[in-house]
């Protein structure tokens, strides 16, 4: 089969790798359909993640075809087309038990990571009854792809971890794929005001299309004089969907007393917590990686047409091309690439 | 009347002053019969606050007499004993509907600070129907003293916001008089062990007697590694009760993911904050200043003796003495204090 392998920094390729074979009784062999690049598989590229083995096949999200089921699975059976979670779980560690499943004692992230991903032809996920959901047929497969990771990261680690509740100001800070998912499933808790900040004018556009109600190019105005101009008193939750300490600032500065912060990015460095003035604001903060808990909630939404997300879909590759899809995604701003579907 | 009168850097004294009168409807004049010190009040002495006008009468603890009362004061009369909260508020602002007192926009932490306070003869409390509580008489004067601000501090900011829950493992750091109220009402919510960090062998013979499981004296040994040989996957909740970067930083390497680190100390400095490793683990930070909203419910706990603060006051000082009680709670390791009670 084809597989998009890692060789280390800025060193991927597309090979031929044998197809996997069951190895846990627990497992299933998915035939993909479409998968897609994650901005962490572009951290992965940059060399983020040294820890990677030579040699691994990239990506964990994905769409696909039951091929073959391991003796225990119960849940699904060969011919099942399912969304392949980001998430790995047993379903029955301690932190499974608590729905903490992004720290699954056998699992969490590691497809694509620790074990090798959907950006192939075929893919073995373990604790498949876990792991899967199943796609009801209103939701087309590309569609169905953005339910794997940035659809329940937006929505879990953004929204539900920032308390967004009916009427509050909230900020998001990064317009890119999970900020445009925290943008669109904050929705369904009725913020009145919702800030998109960016400095790509193109994804600032999309925003508005999408429900923010202001829009504010940091590269043209300080975002944190424009946040205190459109709400005097600060905003009730800021999203940090960016991973660096500019946008992690921002949000330390903009969040009124009682408020909270969210922070979905992923960091590369350490940041200043400005904690002297902090201390008395009676903030929460939370971090997180995605638990895919609400998946279920989230795919009938989705079947339910509660939000288009085809805009988030600007391109589209043959799994042949893959090499020039993570070209494309590098250049983000310049290409307009928001989600790149790829076609296995 | 006598007065702790402030005057800038390091230069407080003990004054006459004008006993004072009422100035609002919603004012009571208080004569006190007890107060204490604080560590914000040390703070304000070393030149923390500058803002602080000059002339300004210190502290914001205290039990006393109302021995006056505005004309639309409904739940207080002439002749009633009452704790004074640290906090005062007007009950009808936006953030007093949502019980952040701590915010009330015409009050707040201001007494002692913004306007007088209570070390002295009398003291003018605005707000006085939401600002004050109605002492049983199976509250001793100094016991009630405590119930100002340090116990609600620890089981609000501390406890609360951590989200203590039975059988949690916890880490307090720093066993002041504030980590002390946190280690006595975290028990209400029973955790199964304990650990109280300090450098002062004292106070962790206290925390002892006072329901710690564990000690960690962290002049004597790395207090992460003693954490972790305790407990090996880290602390549910961490609870910062010192305002320093150390402490912080012992607090964010300890907590297990999924975790909580609630900050009670004051800070002066901002601290560096590990998202680059902490962004994955699912915490939830927290910070704050008192509400006073718990209050009610810990004057219930006190009076039907559910835990013994009488150990958690050491010293004893007529309000004539109050500047010699400030050297002794300046050097509280060496004169083995902890909360000093002034008799007005």
């Amino acid at each position: 089969m084809k597989a998009l392998v890692y060789h280390g920094d800025h060193n991927i390729s597309l090979e031929e790798r044998a197809v996997p074979n069951i190895q846990k009784p627990t497992d299933v062999i998915i035939k993909m359909i479409k998968t897609t690049i994650c901005g962490t598989d572009l951290g992965i590229y940059k060399g983020k993640n040294p820890e990677i083995a030579d040699g691994r096949i990239l990506g964990h999200e994905g769409v696909g075809i039951i091929e073959e089921v391991g003796e225990s699975v119960r849940q699904f059976k060969k011919g099942d087309k399912v969304i392949i979670s980001c998430i790995t779980s047993c379903g029955s560690c301690e932190y499974c038990k608590k729905q903490l499943y992004s720290h699954c004692k056998d699992g969490g992230w590691i497809l694509g990571y620790m074990i090798d991903g959907t950006q192939a032809d075929y893919v073995r996920v373990p604790h498949a009854d876990n792991s899967l959901f199943k796609i009801p047929d209103t939701i087309s497969d590309e569609i169905a792809v953005l339910l794997s990771d940035i659809l329940p990261t937006g929505h879990e680690i953004g929204v539900q971890y920032g308390n967004v509740k009916p009427g509050d100001t909230i900020a998001i800070v990064g317009a890119g794929p999970v900020g445009m998912s925290v943008l669109l499933t904050a929705q369904f808790y009725s913020p009145s005001t919702i800030i998109m900040v960016d400095m790509d004018e193109n994804r600032l556009a999309l925003a508005k299309e999408l429900g923010a109600t202001h829009t504010i190019n940091s590269g043209v105005e300080n975002p944190i004089d424009a946040i205190f101009k459109i709400s005097e008193e600060g905003v009730d939750v800021a999203i940090e969907a960016v991973g660096i300490p500019q946008t992690w600032d921002v949000c330390q500065k903009i969040v009124r007393p009682g408020g909270h912060i969210a922070n979905v990015g992923v960091h590369g460095k350490k940041v200043d917590f400005e904690i002297q003035q902090l201390w008395i604001k009676n903030l929460t903060i939370t971090t997180g990686l995605v638990n895919t808990n609400t998946t279920p909630m989230l795919i009938k939404a989705v079947a339910s047409n509660k939000f288009d997300l085809s805009k988030l879909i600007t391109h589209h590759f043959d799994l042949s091309e893959i090499e020039k899809a993570y070209e494309v995604f590098l250049n983000g701003s310049t290409e307009k690439a928001m989600k790149i579907i790829i076609d296995a």
